[in-house]
């Protein structure tokens, strides 16, 4: 197999991935900037779908309507010239120092009210460059000490943030949908809606639930030492994984952001495997930071490894799936018995307290013996990764 | 001040926690078993209001009805002769092999089924017995390798087995709500509903979600190693504490059950500041172990360590909120303006579009130079919390 | 490749690994007791090369001297049958209740000499099995409270402990060395010596270090985040893998034992990697647990899955360290730079900051935009080890 | 108590903490830089004793040598000015592209070279201060992937560096001793000598061990889930604690550098016990940074609030071991028999042997049942740290 990645993958890139200039904590930027443009270029010579961005990935902060126009447009020529999209955009609310104490929660009246109609900016150019989802991850939405945030106060202007910009796209007639990216730490000591299920459960206290979905990251929800492909089953279960964001990280530490595949393989492996058979059916999206030790080949070089590791997982999971002696062994692992319902159709609890079976003659003693035979399907599994059957 | 709790603090035990023999994964029982009706009658002398138990704490596994009939009766007597309420029981689905693949998502249907009635049968004895909240853990709902489970065939059947127990309370016109207890992991690899988080978005998928809540537990969020106070102002939010588990744990390790205070101990602070400024009126229950170093003198020592502690902490969150320099340094810190919301009354996003001072007008750079005063703040919880002041 | 393993792999496993009988902290043994005589013969015909064991994994803690004798008869008899080797023993020191504050560092004195006597015999008895390593886990030396352990006079026990043992196999003329290992916790709150590190440093204080060295395992280390190759490394470097144990493991959780290759898999190439380049020619342990939802057919799978993954992945390194891709991925990198030594032979200090070339007219500059080349190099191991290459 | 800070404390201030202005991987500066000089002032103000530094703190990387002589004169004249003392000084071997490698162990040649210099460069100037301390963090010295560097490699650049420099002091006459700084990660994927116990581990392979101990920072520790005060008992059993970094953390994460009191109060409460009535004389260096929210006089309260709690804590310690009721809990706990030697004077193994009371007459159930009553003790030193005794 080739491995070689075409815009029907879907594999689109933000353009803060390849543009990081390495700058981190403890060290200046060992890379020089990167033209927006050069990199759509890029990108898509080596087979990706699309660009994403957030506001100032594009323009400057200080950017004056003039320079604002003239940027846009150039970008605009980009992307036709490549053919590339732009699925995605999303908003910086937190590189400026405004933004310290937060975007949408900051405590300081003013800066909420700045960083909606930031937003808000970003959104009527992301609308116009075709995306259709918009990304909200609230970096900055957090605290250091316990007295600093009222949270349940901070709950509440998330949510007047959210209702607001729901109402702004529907009025405006937008096909656009919204996807909370969550973190649990870094850069606040903790953030707030740190998980997956935090997310979610917000999202069903808004006016307009439905315009909003989770845009999870798989380092993220790995900081918080959480298996990522069960919080991705949540929000399909939940009709609520409306983008994501691939990329590797070693667990609970500083926020990796290793190409994906790295970190946790096998991971990776369970991940693609329930995204290919699930009903998802946007980007693959991959956010992450090609370490500060390249240079622009190794940067090149890393975001080809993205996609390529994610071709190579896709082909190893459909050989899983499509495996007779795979199949024997989820179903000596009963896994079609998860499937049928615990209950006959219509079974009332009345029904079920009347079937002495389920009881009073229930032989828990013979039931507990028998094996579920999973050591035998996961090795299975491994073989597939590791690519030695067939 | 003496901090001696009285039954008007609705502390709580569970029957399993003072009661747990000391039995860990490397070692065997290091105290005898003690009888449930002692335990009564000893947490009552501490000063707790009831207890809280399983089912197999009160009644072995493999009773007869006729001994299971004294044991209650028994244990009534106790109850009656101390005052000691019991407000909360739950379901063991965990202990017996039986339950090695879970119990209400085990893949073999028949356990699932057996699962379900032996959670009807202690349900109809947790009313009994005056119940008003009955707590499901499913600890053994998950998985240590990506084939065993089908997450969202499992949330199918959390689904529908959460369904039925609420259809059963309405049918038998109970007044029982459900509070669902999120862990991470211990003892399945994954455990599905791994945070506060998901499992208040869970709720919001059941028929009947008026009837459940989440009943949090300190060392299972703090074992993913999220702010525990930052999860129950999101379950107070949502309207959804109904019942709270209080111990000790230091971060992402094995789960360690240590008495209420330990581990993180301003975390505590935080959380007796918020439970005690809340809505929430439940009891305060410990789920802890007394370390199995301890005889059974330890055990009470360390039961009446949790709600000492408790007091203690209710004691200086007072004095904090009470003190003038913290509302003072509250403001300095603009929790007032974050309390206020960030849209006029009735603004709508025109209105704000049209508001030159939000964004055309506003001075980021200005407003980035206001300090926030977090620092000083802290230093003064800091100072209550030690007790340094007044 | 058929992966089948032979003795002269040198796999080994612990009895008390395939032995384990599924309790937990929350849950009752789903497996019956295995006979230690029918795990010598399972793990032979499995292709093994031998078994290790703590005196109480063959003989009960309360046998009599009559009832240990036969045992033991018995067992050599089925080492002799199948050629299975013991080239390591260790002491339970966990288990028992008299152990619950530790064995060489219990607060009680009595319980210390008994700890010593209990070690000493059996290491009679390895030796006459034959082994020529002799593990120390001192898994219940440790507090769960700040105050329960003086650490530095619990440091001295520990070293008067070995000191004596070190004293016993030079007098008695065994040709024994001890290897001891590190974990950060569980079951205590915080084990002392609890990584590679801390275990290393202790060594050099001892009487006699040249009998000491280290046993990590996989899944001790990673529960304090660590990477497990690099401490391996280290101990290799200062001449002390003594001897190792291999499992899979989830970072920082509750401790896992799942078999090796599960968990972190690149971690584990690299381990590979590392070993089969190494001077080390010890065994190739084996600690792991069968997950309890396993029946006996479930746990010689996984125990055949630990080797099995082990053979591929030895495959795997040699063919990423054979390719001339890789060879010269590796010199891009400079990693023939980094074995070279970075002063001349000989150079001084003096010298050194004579040569104007390292500092006055180096062009940091021009240095600092050289590329590192680590991504191309990763992702070619990445493809080694998915078997995408050849 | 008015836990007022003065010289003799010896508390000291990196330059780097007060004056780090707040930019983070996410975002930019919120405050100006801070004059070196205005902060020896102010730091004297607030009663520190003293203040270190890197070179590049106070000497940017590009200055000539005029700048740097004047920068340096002006310097001196401020410390003469308050009193304040340098006791420690290190090296900057992370921010400047040019490291991105690593330092010692860049698999560049030149640039390992060229670290050396810079250090040297800055030892001379430290020792012209009065430094007698010199600490490397080499923060760089790691890797993101497993075949960028060849730890064993690595191990032996390290080895000749800190050999090199040994010499160098020694040639010199200096009196100055070296402090290695370890850390599990951050910024790079894994650090070499990931905790205190690989530094002390590395420190006995140097040809000349005597001039080289660790400086522990509480961060670092607790980054890796690891028991700060325990590592700390293990330094100092080694006699290996040379400087300490004091600051705060939450556990596996990020690295936070929190002011010290802030994270774990409690193992705050255990540090500074240990240290007061350890040898250990040296500074109580705070490594800290103020959070970005701060301006400046918040920089100032968290500066001051790192020593307010260092004197709490010290006092509450003290409090705690002068205490009649904790002497005795500390009897009960079998203290005092854990300093006790575990054998007699003189007594050998083949005494031990003979002493039948330790094995063959020890009664192993009876000591069992013995309770160690740490939670008594425990709860004893909450009360203290919480100021709710006497």
């Amino acid at each position: 197999m080739s491995y070689q990645p075409t815009p029907d993958d879907r594999f689109t890139f933000g353009l803060w991935t390849v543009g990081w200039r390495g700058n981190d904590p403890f060290g200046d930027a060992t890379r020089p900037a990167l033209d927006p443009v050069e990199s759509v270029h890029r990108l898509a010579e080596l087979g990706a779908h699309g660009v994403t961005f957030h506001d100032n990935d594009l323009i400057p902060f200080d950017a004056t309507e003039a320079e604002r126009d003239a940027i846009i447009k150039r970008f605009k020529a980009a992307l036709e010239a490549t053919g590339m999209k732009v699925p995605m955009a999303t908003t910086n609310l937190f590189t400026h120092p405004v933004f310290k104490d937060g975007g949408f929660t900051a405590n300081d009246r003013d800066v909420r009210r700045y960083a909606l109609r930031k937003t808000i900016r970003n959104i009527d150019l992301a609308v116009e460059l075709g995306a259709q989802t918009y990304v909200a991850w609230g970096g900055r939405e957090g605290a250091e000490s316990g007295g600093a945030k009222d949270v349940r106060d901070a709950l509440d202007r998330m949510k007047e943030a959210f209702d607001l910009l729901g109402d702004y796209v529907t009025e405006q007639g937008y096909d656009l949908r919204f996807a909370i990216e969550p973190k649990p730490n870094e850069p606040r000591g903790d953030i707030l809606l740190p998980t997956v299920g935090h997310a979610l459960a917000f999202i069903e206290r808004l006016e307009r639930p439905e315009l909003f979905g989770v845009n999870p990251e798989v380092g993220h929800e790995q900081m918080a030492g959480l298996n990522f492909p069960h919080g991705i089953a949540q929000a399909l279960w939940a009709g609520k994984l409306y983008h994501i964001d691939l990329n590797g990280q070693h667990g609970t530490r500083y926020d990796q952001d290793l190409r994906f595949g790295a970190g946790d393989t096998r991971a990776a492996f369970w991940l693609v495997d329930l995204l290919e058979r699930s009903d998802y059916t946007g980007p693959r999206h991959f956010d992450f930071k090609p370490p500060r030790t390249e240079d622009i080949s190794g940067v090149w070089a890393s975001a080809a490894g993205c996609m390529r590791n994610y071709l190579i997982l896709k082909d190893r999971a459909a050989a899983f799936r499509a495996d007779p002696e795979v199949a024997e062994a989820l179903r000596a692992s009963r896994l079609d018995e998860l499937a049928r319902p615990t209950l006959e159709p219509g079974e009332t609890a009345a029904a079920l307290l009347a079937d002495k079976s389920a009881f009073e003659e229930f032989d828990a003693t013979a039931a507990a013996e028998r094996g579920m035979a999973f050591e035998a399907l996961d090795q299975l599994a491994m073989d597939h990764l590791l690519g030695v059957r067939g």
